[in-house]
């Protein structure tokens, strides 16, 4: 754990329970969540339980049980809205495009000839993202 | 190993010596290397020394060995290029932007204000990439 985490972030209070999240995936070391700004239908954030801020002063166990989780995820978004690839991104730091300082993947779901939607500061329908989420959720092998 | 591996991509040659690379970092199971096209001065990418396609077919064991060198290479670049920031991404089939059907990881320095340049097909010329891959297998820990 970093000396820069602060534990108000968005994505602390969610995995304590003080913020709400359309969830798809949890285990005992990551949980994993609709972004409610998608870029495409579908998009996901997978973060470990324990704090870290980014993948600089992430331990491994945080790697490893991120990355199995982001894997399931891409498999499970793969079925769920017949999508032909996953792009996979993580930004450290503000320079990066970091906004949330508790690390995080972003997994979204891509098909030829779509171009990825930009970044975006409009939350997304909350009936939209609990029909996704709920795609996701059922995909997810187990 | 997916049954959708072609050992005859420019990855597993340079694995093979059959190709070259400008090497900044490798143990027992991983290699990272300049990208010839970089889309910012000390952009690396890392794989697996064994065979995976990308993110969908790779084992955990594949996955937490890159993500380990992909945090040392996103560690070494900080000091090496003074980055204020790493950008991750990882494309997986052709989608989402894969190009090379051998799994890798993209780490890319970041500075504030500075925009990523866009992806180019143009190579780097051998002299800047042998200098860059050299300040960053000098700010690798061991």
């Amino acid at each position: 754990m970093s000396i820069d985490y602060d534990d108000q972030n968005i994505f602390a209070k969610i995995l304590r329970g003080e913020a709400p999240a359309h969830k798809v995936y949890e285990d005992d070391d990551t949980l994993a969540f609709l972004d409610i700004m998608p870029r495409a239908p579908g998009h996901t954030l997978v973060v470990p339980k324990t704090p870290a801020r980014n993948i600089l002063d992430a331990t491994p166990d945080q790697l490893l049980a991120v990355m199995k989780t982001v894997q399931k995820v891409a498999r499970a978004v793969m079925k769920a809205f017949g999508a032909e690839g996953v792009l996979i991104q993580q930004f450290n730091e503000e320079a990066a495009g970091q906004v949330v300082f508790h690390l995080h993947f972003h997994v979204l779901p891509r098909k030829a000839g779509e171009p990825l939607a930009p970044p975006r500061s409009d939350i997304e329908d909350d009936a939209v993202l609990a029909e996704n989420a709920a795609k996701i959720a059922a995909a997810i092998e187990r």
